[in-house]
């Protein structure tokens, strides 16, 4: 996974609270960078998330997978570039590809992957629109969907 | 504000989150800790949290005041007691107290104060019933109606 | 997966800070339990986690991979149960693998597995001692060292 | 307190791990929100908060007492204004009082004030230099030592 596959990034700051007794990133935090990430990669296509935490597109998604690999450290007050982007669509999930890094670039943080469903109102997978496909692969320039 | 004070106490572990780079709780986590006292005050008087956050007794309380003294520091792995009570009620209004101290009482880590307010539907204040009066008298075995 | 496959588990109580707007748990606070289940196993084989993070066996174990499915959901004060094994052991790294249910068992709500890797003072992979491989094949009762 | 008593001001998005079942910020963040602005203020004046949690200026100060006074509900993906000031310095200690608007400041979502004391190696209160008052009475325009 290499920083130049990724059309979308988001500069967060390490806070105290997020640091543990070891002096580094506490291993839970960087999911909530890789969230912010999320969010502001759909806000960057147009859409924002509302008061209820549904984004104001009419999809209801929720998170099925999320995994972690770790690999180097990352400290108090450093500043870390969360890169985003899908990197698939099936009918009713897709999938966050995510690489934290160091401000420069240097080094690589860890690397992450989310995976959501889209659910209708009994909570039953829903098939995405063929809009939200649409959108995803002009701005990823690439065809996702599988 | 003594120990013996208190008739409510819960204990919590300092998990590996809730500590920061100086190795020491970081200052915000006290406020989980008392969270949890708080409900589990209330919790103990017969009454449960619903998942929409408010209490099965019909109340709507919210949060309008926070403090804590921090005196001394705890650690990772600790074991904290946090005891709790009421300490006055007003016509809409009602104050937890709290002191959270080492597991063996041989030192106190920070005192607290919560006050919260009742509302009714439009989120204006709302009288507290006198049930909610009486069985707080009860329970603590004095007159804190003021 | 399966509950009976698992010697050790803790109970957790979902906190209202545990909880987003959707009114169930918020997908990365299933970490912390996670994380909560693994210092309570390795209690339960008799070692402490130090102020510094790091157990009293001596090894300097960081995470380099964590994973989650979320099967279903929780909500606000649920009790859940987090089951913990160790389920290989390899040079210098193992494997932790985990289930929640809620606290009947009657649902899974999220399976996951972190990797665990055993640091020298340079950072560095080092080689697990046969003690930490025997302690751990005796509690779960079977040879997992691959 | 009022916005315009404020020179300084950092700007925080509320983001979906901040936001309770009630679908609002949980009263815990606050802190959060205000932890960074006042780090935030203190690089302003030219200094670092290092891996260990202590700033450059060779001061190791910890915080003796925070409070929150909440006066309306912020949203998810709010964005708030902290405006942080010191309002005070002592011997060794010091005050920080602050302010959380909305974006637009039409409204005050809560204040809260924090004393920090400066300690010495043995974690007794040691006095804070005169660079430290003068350089804080220079930036707030006004004398603050008492």
């Amino acid at each position: 996974m290499n920083r130049i596959d990724f059309k979308h990034s988001v500069k967060v700051r390490v806070r105290t609270y997020d640091v543990d007794s070891q002096g580094i990133v506490h291993n839970i935090n960087y999911l909530k960078y890789m969230e912010i990430g999320r969010v502001e990669y759909r806000r960057n296509l147009g859409y924002k998330i509302l008061p209820s935490g549904i984004f104001d597109d009419g999809l209801k998604v929720v998170v099925v997978h999320n995994s972690v690999d770790y690999i180097s450290f990352s400290y108090l007050d450093d500043i870390l570039i969360v890169f985003t982007k899908i990197c698939w669509i099936k009918n009713s999930s897709f999938c966050f590809e995510q690489l934290i890094t160091v401000e420069d670039g240097s080094r690589t943080v860890c690397t992450g992957k989310g995976i959501l469903v889209n659910l209708n109102n009994n909570n039953e997978p829903e098939s995405l629109n063929a809009k939200f496909t649409k959108e995803i692969e002009n701005f990823e320039n690439q065809i996702i969907k599988i």
